[in-house]
Order: C-alpha cells, then structure tokens, then sequence
C-alpha cells in the first residue's frame, strides 16, 4: 500500500480479533533499543497505527493528547525503524524493538526516562 | 513501617503531585530485568502500590482484574528485587528495575513476551 495514512491500513483480522485494546481501542507499546535493549518510550497503538507499523516498520502511534496518528520522527527527524513486534501474554501489551535515529524524547533525552529516578 | 497491606503505605507528597495517573487512578508499570534489560512484563500501579514498591523494594501492583493488590511472587514465589523506579518525561509511566526470582510471567515463561512475536 503507498498510502502515508495510518487511518487507510487495517490490521490483519487475526492479530485484530487477539488484540485486546481499552475502552478507548488503544493499546500501551513499549518501545526498546534493538541494541541496548534500553527502553526509550511508551506510546499508545490503535488498530489502524499497529498496522501501519507493522506494514511500514515505522514506529506509529496514536496521540491522545493531540487525537491525532504520529508516525515517529516525521517532524523531529528522530525517526524508528522497527525490528520486531512482539505481543504480551494476555495481548494488551506491545513490545516494539527499533532503531533509534536520535534522542527518543521529546525533551531531547535519549530516553523518555533518563530524568527522573525516585528509587 | 510493619504493615504487609499496600493500601496502608503513603505516597511521597512531592512524587504523588508529580505522578499522572489514569481516571482509574492507575499508571502503567513496565517492569525490566536489572541484569538482561529484558523487558519482563507491562503492569500497573495506583500510588499505595507504588509506595509500597519504594518502602519494601518487592514489585507490588494493583491487579485491575482481580481488583485487589499484588505483591509479585507472595503465591508463586516469583518474587521481584526492585533496584531502581524511575517516572517518565511526563510521569504518566514507571519504569522498574527488578532482579526477578524464577519466571516473570504467569504462563511460566522468563517474560510476557516470549511467546507471541507478530513481526
């Protein structure tokens, strides 16, 4: 598919019919360095950003602040190629391997959690 | 403090202002292996089981399905060491470093994520 939507790319219905999302049909993904295995962030996945992702190997999330598909990097540049996809064992968690051009933070931290210790 | 019960355990006043939780009061925890940097299991946390986690340094959680909380490994022995708690950018996610006794997922596989890898 050539489409650059999120919205356009449907999840393969098996995956779809395993998938246990929330009330609002998101679903947490962690995402880790496929190298240091260092955890950079966690995002939120619909159906339709799942596929993509998967589709793509674009990280691609759902930003519930903004209502909105987010294809990783496509404005900052700090963009993930993705190189696994792994399901947890109840299937409402995503864990997502990528390699990670630049800082994975927003804040511009390697890592989403390099900041703020408390233990 | 003696107490085994989470709910009797206080937040921190300044981290509990900080934290973000969800209309359920829950944040999502994601849980590492200390040594591996495995990524172990996804689980969530009100503010008793996250004080609880910082006094005692055992992974406790509230269980959404049982609604009660849970003490990693008190039945199973599975029990989690934590060696560090950090909040993310927006501290509406925990990330948790455990040196984890035996099996980390209920299924009896080392994580949650063994089994169900979708790319």
């Amino acid at each position: 598919m050539s489409s650059t939507n999120p919205a356009e790319y449907e999840l393969d219905p098996d995956i779809a019919s395993r998938l246990k999302t929330n009330a609002d049909g998101l679903v947490p993904a962690i995402v880790q360095d496929a190298d240091t295995n260092d955890v950079l962030m966690m995002a939120w996945m619909n159906d339709h950003a799942l596929a993509h992702t998967l589709a793509t190997k674009k990280g691609t999330y759902w930003s519930r602040s903004r209502q909105e598909y987010w294809i990783k990097g496509e404005t900052s540049g700090h963009t993930q190629e993705v190189t696994s996809v792994r399901l947890d064992c109840d299937a409402d968690t995503i864990l997502v391997h990528v390699n990670q051009v630049g800082a994975a933070c927003h804040t511009g931290t390697r890592t989403c959690f390099d900041a703020d210790r408390i233990l």
